[in-house]
């Protein structure tokens, strides 16, 4: 017989290898960081947090960012619910890590709706996949009307599909409709700048003053 | 007002930033997947196993390998309570990481000892840091008395002194201690191997036959 981990940690380093990116190797070290390294209390903190994490934290109900429940049962992020925010724009990306990206930079005033995956034949997501329906509710919503869309989905093949299949729904209804700039990103160097990069860059350039 | 993460997600966040080698964003990513991607049962499955993790499963009392609490509320291992086990052999490891590396090559069929950590004078862990206390009352247990040693803390520095601060304590108790060899790995190129690498697989070179 073999000795490998107790059962009980085996199972927690089961669960754990299902993080994205961790492999069965780091699953484990995760779990012995648990069992043994961590403060007697970090164990059972996480874990309480975690038993209870879904009954308070949801998707938006009206724009997936992710939300805390309200003592209403009803789960709206603090995003929508902040009346200061400019109503009128609305800005779109893939996944609420880019939402949290964008709002570090301070640059968006506006509101967001998260589509939460992109368009991939190579995966087989295809436009009935994506929450379309959500988003045209959202955008006809009478209590905000929306004049701006700022499609901030990633300038990678997927993210430029899904850009332009939103740009077309929304052309229909008479939204404005704008995409981020793309180019050598800050600090970039453009030695190492791909084609594709360099290309979006000289496209887009624009005149001083 | 910026739109971060609801204060409970961050607070999971926070916690699973502690995991070794997992910076802020990894930890988010970590947070979303339990607050979104996973099934609904995982984070509380997860969380449920770590509350009660440091009740079930502790260092064993006997060689600091990770075990779980008996009905007796003792630990101890599963490789201690093995009674195929060879008692006279006994393999000297750091972390328990290397224990389950070597039980997975199936060449050891001895008990093992888990120091927890190596001399680093870096680091400023000093032989008073080590459990040498406890191998040592280990190595004179009437029950089970050991004839060889091997000792398989890693070929760094840190693992090496901690190797000779071994060997000395150990051979002044007469037994008889090895170490494990280093070399080129198998499998390994001599061109990428490293010069200290190639010195010690001339220096430890086997005659044929």
């Amino acid at each position: 017989m073999r000795g490998g981990l107790p059962a009980r940690l085996a199972r927690v380093a089961q669960m754990l290898a299902r993080l994205p990116g961790v492999g069965e190797k780091t699953a484990q070290r995760y779990a012995l960081f648990f069992a043994t390294t961590a403060d007697e209390a970090t164990a059972r903190e996480l874990g309480t947090e975690l038993v209870t994490l879904r009954e308070h934290v949801r998707p938006c109900e009206r724009c997936n960012h992710i939300a805390e429940v309200g003592e209403d049962g009803r789960a709206r992020c603090a995003i929508c619910l902040d009346t200061r925010r400019d109503g009128t724009l609305l800005c779109i990306v893939a996944r609420v890590q880019d939402l949290l990206a964008i709002e570090r930079s301070g640059a968006m005033r506006g509101r967001y709706f998260v589509l939460g995956r992109l368009l991939s034949p190579l995966e087989g997501v295809g436009a009935e996949d994506l929450p379309l329906e959500a988003l045209r509710s959202r955008l006809q919503d009478p209590g905000e009307p929306i004049r701006e869309v700022l499609v901030a989905t990633p300038p990678s093949v997927d993210g430029e599909a899904t850009a332009l299949l939103l740009a077309r729904e929304m052309g229909a209804m008479g939204i404005q409709v704008s995409r981020i700039a793309s180019g050598v990103p800050h600090g970039g160097d453009l030695e190492f700048a791909d084609q594709v990069t360099l290309g979006r860059a000289i496209e887009g350039r624009k005149s001083f003053g």
